[in-house]
């Protein structure tokens, strides 16, 4: 059941493979690129402990020299200095990496941030295939080819686009994914339904206990279809500068959630999810859309538990404060000139850029998402 | 007397603008890039000393909020710590970054190359202008749009392609140059013109008093030569995958030397010089060339104050072990499968590019300059 999607980048194009067991798969693929010296196999502690002999038994098999480089896990580890060590690694490992080595980002978000990154700015650019092992990997990041690290001051505020070669999703891996992680993905997968695919929110509501239950058909459709929307949206606007804002819908409110209550206490998932929940309720009350629309994605996200109010979070972190909530936006990077920027449902499947965002709208969603 | 050469790159290209007193044009030159929030300077401790505040006042009087930020000046400051200094005072600075700021890169081929590297990864590419201030990189770095920092094991082995907005050669900075520092810069020219342009060889020799006295008028036509040059060998290829290897003549041989005898023992001018020297033999030696014409390159070379015998560069730096010289060719990442690949001349301002090297044509090079 393996399902393919072509990223369309003209001379970067690339292909998303989808299945169960993907990941034996690797070895094949990265022979397959042609005159490749070795691989270098980047990881977290943990999937590596999980997936790296998987991953370099593929190569190996392959006829692909490979060895691994891990770091430690954790979001707080998405620095220069962990690319540092790791280009470290790659540069003064045996053999140690050339033009012709090929990268491959095996892990979460954090791992195809960093690792891609890695493969960025070793020698000029490194080929680099990504093997995603969580939900919002496998949907979010897997396609745009935004490699990045986090600096004291914001998150990946140090990065380039770098495609990778191919993308590789195996989804098998989501069956050690811990179920807080793969609840995060979900929240990107509404997002995408959301902005571009009426057709998409039927399939989450008649599908809702089986993608739940990782069915793997279920999956493998719902997956791909969310990368399909992603690579649309990113093959028409690689640079984002148009249509890919559209991808920020949920966004804005969600990093200011996320500076004000802190990132170790909130998932992105959940504040995005709560961030949709407050762009629904401006659309709502600007009379974009009827309130049973806004509704609607409210009890898909509750039924995928994901919550839509701060008392869904749990861990006691309390209410937002609105002019907090505010001042953090008006800092975005994506903010110009000071105007918030909004993205709001317009009607099922269809979103539209607002910036003439009132002070007053965002109190009011964030009164709404607060109660 | 203002040159402008246009270094065509589809979207990405740029105007290299080249005169005396150009510094001072600094500030309309980033105002006119547009949407531009504020300038950042980054230059070594030299460099912010005697041009630092020329820059920053040109900015501001253009309208232009600007702020200087230095790392220590020397070759073994461009490293991805320096870089991670710098993107702190980046993004922590007051204004910090934005999407909308412009790094403004002032001085040799370090700070082009390093603070390149900064503005590529902050924020995912942030705009960019070049000032050199030494003739090295004036017609060297200046186009093509690599942006590197030194690893340990190895020179600029860590870095990506990162287009700058605009440059502007302002040949009054190279009075302050240092004389060896101005010698090492006449090797790349000497370089373009052989593997380019007859004419540009015949401009040398009428002109090298003129050159060595830092003329005006003749320093100006020369170095947009050499711009020129660049910028059509950078534009017609520019992944350094074709014609772009053609600028690689000299070097193969050059960073041989320089890891041998070292890097603070030779400048890359000198090392480059007796790549030449080298090239011309293998050349003349295979019967590509005359052996007039490679002579006739010595000479202009010798003419121009730099080296084509390892006695010539002082510094008691001995003789070089034409085994270790083949060893480490060997090594370098342009190589393929082991094979040494050497561009040599085969007619004045022509050169091909050579697969078949063999051990015994390197070792009668290597003592050919040995002499």
């Amino acid at each position: 059941m393996t399902r393919t999607i072509k990223v369309d980048l003209g001379l970067r194009s690339y292909n998303v493979r989808i299945a169960p067991g993907m990941l034996a798969r690797l070895g094949p693929t990265v022979a397959h690129l042609g005159e490749v010296s070795s691989a270098v196999v980047v990881s977290d502690s943990n999937v590596s402990e999980l997936y790296g002999l998987t991953a370099i038994d593929s190569l190996k098999q392959a006829g692909v020299s490979a060895r691994q480089i891990t770091f430690p896990a954790g979001e707080q580890h998405k620095t220069l200095a962990s690319a540092s060590n790791l280009l470290d690694e790659l540069l003064w490992g045996d053999p140690p990496a050339d033009r012709r080595s090929v990268v491959v980002a095996l892990g979460g978000g954090v791992t195809g941030d960093l690792a891609g990154f890695v493969a960025a700015v070793a020698l000029r650019g490194l080929r680099w295939v990504q093997c995603p092992t969580s939900l919002l990997a496998d949907v979010d990041a897997s396609v745009g080819g935004k490699t990045a690290v986090d600096h004291p001051s914001g998150k990946n505020l140090i990065g380039v686009f770098h495609q990778p070669a191919g993308v590789l999703i195996d989804i098998d891996t989501l069956k050690t994914l811990p179920r807080e992680e793969f609840i995060n993905g979900l929240a990107e997968c509404v997002k995408h339904a959301v902005i571009r695919d009426a057709e998409l929110l039927n399939f989450i509501e008649d599908n809702t206990e089986k993608i739940l239950a990782l069915d793997p058909g279920v999956l493998t459709d719902f997956i791909a279809r969310n990368v399909e929307i992603k690579a649309a949206v990113v093959s028409a606007d690689e640079r984002e500068s148009g249509m890919r804002v559209h991808l920020n819908y949920g966004h804005t409110v969600a990093h200011a959630i996320e500076t004000f209550v802190g990132y170790d206490r909130i998932t992105h998932g959940q504040a995005v999810a709560l961030g949709m929940a407050a762009a629904g309720r401006m659309a709502a009350r600007r009379g974009l859309i009827e309130d049973e629309v806004a509704m609607r994605v409210e009890k898909i996200l509750a039924d995928l538990r994901l919550p839509v109010r701060m008392t869904d979070v749990g861990g006691g972190i309390g209410k937002l404060n609105p002019r907090r909530i505010r001042e953090i936006m008006q800092r975005d990077k994506k903010t110009r000139g000071g105007r918030i920027r909004m993205i709001l449902p317009v009607a099922p499947g269809q979103v539209s850029i607002f910036d003439d965002i009132t002070p007053d709208a965002i109190d009011d969603a964030v009164e709404y998402i607060n109660r």
